[in-house]
């Protein structure tokens, strides 16, 4: 079993962050309708041990902090409004290029790219964000290949998502890299995401 | 601006209470980006101010209580495997029975459809929920009309979806059936939930 780590911070958007949460959190071998033997532990990592409230004013108890958590093999590092105020918070960022030297996957959901950027481990790649922030990520970040209309990107040990909903794609996607399509299309089903096995088959 | 309540409870699905969650809390005016003017006021409530423990641990601390809350113009009720448990309890059936009679919209995710059936919404009703439990609840609630392959039903007051991603299209639906289809394309947009032009274009 992988365990997936989620960063939150305030102002996270709440589907960045609970898209993937869903996705990971159902995974089950193809047929497995049952709760007992899920793929991956999913956790919520923030930097204190108190609530974080996400944009719209969901609040969510982080399960794990920065200083305490179990190893991680995929980080997943979503956006949301509050990003703009990480950009300098440099023990986070240490912390995601931390995390990325001994992960299996590091990805990003929408604004989430803009951490992953200034932590230094986008320079060189082809990655995608929110459509809202394409511009401003290219102009800031001049190493980095911003591509625009794209769901997410896979560059191997990075991934990077479009703005909120694409997250899900992307976690789905991950599922059938690293388990199969028939899996992730079980996933879908089981979610109801019925436009998955549309796109799988392209 | 409209109030909506969404309940939470052990074992919620994340998905089921986050997808609208985050269509409500977005939505703006067509072409307005910012974050003064939302349509919507989104809450979760819980019958206990305590953190809520949602399928595969994710936790969320309820902005408000049962006894305890603002005027709900929609109420949402998530499914999840810890609807099972809600089966028979009163306190719980007779608020969202209570509610109902003064919301604009009752409405549930998934096999929150359950929680409305059992509170007595639903006969004679066409309804929706998630594919694993239809054969279930058309045995238990003989009076309800339970559709299969349906994103969601609208029945006027009361509007029900299939399982857990289903949430959003009903909730983007719902954006524009208040607010007009070009509300509900800008929030999609907002979202990257690119589906919903093909969708409401059909």
């Amino acid at each position: 079993m992988r365990t997936v780590g989620i960063v939150i911070f305030d102002n996270v958007e709440v589907l960045d962050l609970c898209g993937p949460f869903e996705v990971f959190s159902v995974a089950r071998a193809d047929g497995d309708d049952g709760d007992e033997q899920p793929l991956f532990e999913v956790l919520t990592i923030a930097e204190r041990h108190a609530v974080v409230r996400c944009v719209g004013g969901l609040q969510v108890q982080p399960q794990a902090v920065l200083a305490d958590h179990p190893p991680l093999d995929v980080l997943l590092v979503p956006g949301g409004i509050g990003t703009r105020k990480l950009l300098g918070n440099q023990k986070l960022l240490q912390w995601i290029a931390g995390q990325h030297r001994t992960t299996e996957i590091t990805a990003s959901v929408c604004t989430g790219a803009l951490l992953l950027a200034e932590a230094g481990l986008l320079d060189g790649r082809r990655v995608t964000t929110h459509w809202s922030v394409t511009d401003w990520m290219r102009s800031r970040y001049t190493q980095v290949e911003v591509l625009e209309n794209t769901r997410f990107v896979d560059e191997g040990k990075i991934l990077t998502s479009a703005g909120i909903s694409a997250g899900i794609d992307m976690s789905l996607y991950l599922v059938s890299r690293l388990h199969g399509p028939q899996v992730a299309r079980w996933t879908a089903r089981r979610m109801e995401y019925d436009h998955w096995p549309a796109q799988t088959a392209s």
